[in-house]
């Protein structure tokens, strides 16, 4: 059954530092009635990412700011309910990019059918989705990692480093995780397979640990986090080293100065990139049967932070921006009929 | 008659701040005399360059420190006035790194014969050599202008940069041009051939001159200055721009933090990438004949600002750092016998 209405999370204040619950509001709508050629989708997964912060944000980026008044942007996974489209029927279950709420009318930007027996239908939110791909190609397309160099990634055991170091591995790499506190760290290393994972919560000198885990320095940095992390890093390159700028969250919500790195990249021969998942679209079809075979042979391992319920989507997502997510975080608003 | 003495430049010091004369010693010692397969070069020329603050330095870099009491390095154009080599011969012309000295025995690191008959022997030292080269490969290679896209170059009439706005108009570009005060922005504009020239030290407010000078953005930065200069082209770049890391001039006395860009270009997808000119070694012949073309049909200009005398190198190099040349800097040390 249907029900007559449903709850959605819209932004109501564009924090000017750190985001707070009273940014949002959660409100109950009608159900929508999906016109021809639309379907009813029910959100099942709720993907919580980085970026959406800069969402937040009334400036130009590379994709246009959240409204006020408007529900929050993020990707989905979900069950068909209802269609009127000759492509979808009731029972399909689809990938796509609906938001933040409980129901929502598609084809949004991006539908797109998942077949559950492949995979927990989960990941098409995280290892075989955005994340997953942003690690692919950001690793070996923009970082170039040879084998026998070092990779070292930041937020090492998040939605997108802990692939990058597994990746890395496969490329013949040694990889090096940076992660705050002993668990995620321990899970880094003993599970995921990293060669080391350093915990910037721990070392006082984070510059000293990075050279000392990196003995021939560091040749790939996959940066997710900026601002003084990615100094320590930074501190430690090689000449011709590659800086996959992925991500900063560390500074989304400040805009403290740093040091200058311009003038050490000459010498060094460094090259920084940043780069955007979208702008390799083209090219998932493939990664994503890699990434696929991969996780059904075990290959590759992830690790998932599912919290319930759209009311703690707000907390959860202040919580990812300090941090305190293990794993891959999403919010699952309802029962999982793959049962997975 | 050659003398039997001669003068040189050491270093006495390393200066922590800004660079001093008192850094600087001129000695006078005895004239070199060649063994076998060595030649005695008289120094015509010295090229006094920004690279060379990091040589003062005691740090590992891409090049070997200057050692305290060592001649300082630098390139040199000079006229064998002995030799027990067999490749060369009292009066050739010759390119090579031989330091700040009246006189030296060679070969050094990198000699070469000049042919006096295509351009002036001093532009061994500058367009037809190392600053020349950097702004070739600094822009094609790393820069990779197409046609119609704006290009910016600070130091824009200095040694690199001068090259750096005329071969960007040769791309088909738009070339925009930082420099510091009316005269030498007028040079850059009406002899050089930049659609337009920023004076820094004019504006209050660079962002907006910047902004107001590139209509459709910035797609290629070249960057000889770093620092403030660099924040004002930064804040304009367009999407898939190209920062071209040559130098950081403004930062070689300084360690003052500045705004963090990482974070930016992972949405514009900025690719900043440093680089040194000899890593295109293998790649310079081509590249001078095209270049001397282009000096011999006029296409390219190109202004230096000769100083005369070894006793005024410190003085010269200091000034440099702060900005203080007009044109690309060299030291005459005695009189060129091609009377160019």
């Amino acid at each position: 059954m249907i029900p007559k209405t449903h709850r959605r999370v819209v932004l109501v204040r564009r924090p000017p530092g750190e985001v707070a619950e009273s940014d949002f509001h959660i409100e109950e709508v009608p159900m929508p009635e999906p016109g021809p050629g639309q379907v009813l989708v029910r959100v099942v997964y709720l993907s919580l990412d980085p970026y959406m912060r800069g969402r937040m944000r009334d400036a130009a980026s590379y994709a246009a700011p959240v409204g006020i008044g408007e529900v929050m942007t993020g990707g989905t996974v979900g069950e068909v309910v209802r269609s009127s489209h000759p492509g979808y029927k009731a029972g399909d279950m689809v990938e796509d990019r609906l938001g933040w709420q409980e129901y929502a009318l598609g084809p949004g930007p991006a539908m797109r059918k998942i077949d559950p027996s492949h995979a927990p239908i989960s990941l098409s939110n995280s290892l075989l989705g955005m994340p997953g791909m942003t690690a692919y190609f950001g690793l070996y397309e923009i970082g170039q990692p040879k084998p026998g160099e070092t990779v070292v990634v930041s937020a090492a055991s998040g939605a997108v480093g802990q692939v990058v170091g597994q990746l890395a591995k496969i490329a013949g790499c040694r990889a090096i995780g940076i992660a705050g506190g002993p668990n995620k760290c321990a899970f880094v290393k003993d599970t995921l397979g990293f060669d080391a994972c350093i915990d910037y919560k721990a070392e006082k000198d984070l510059a000293s640990a990075v050279k000392a885990a990196c003995a021939n320095g560091v040749d790939v940095y996959f940066d997710n986090v900026g601002g003084p992390v990615s100094d320590a890093v930074l501190a430690n390159l090689n000449f011709y080293a590659r800086v996959v700028l992925c991500g900063s969250i560390s500074q989304y919500n400040t805009a403290e100065p740093g040091p200058r790195w311009m003038g050490t990249f000459v010498g060094k021969r460094t090259t920084a990139r940043g780069f955007i998942v979208w702008d390799f679209n083209a090219r998932y079809a493939p990664a994503l049967r890699q990434m696929g075979e991969w996780v059904r042979s075990g290959r590759i391992k992830y690790k998932q932070d599912i919290v319930e319920g759209i009311e703690n989507a707000p907390r959860a997502f202040i919580g990812l921006l300090r941090g305190d997510n293990f794993g891959k975080l999403q919010v699952k608003l309802g029962p999982d009929p793959t049962g997975r």
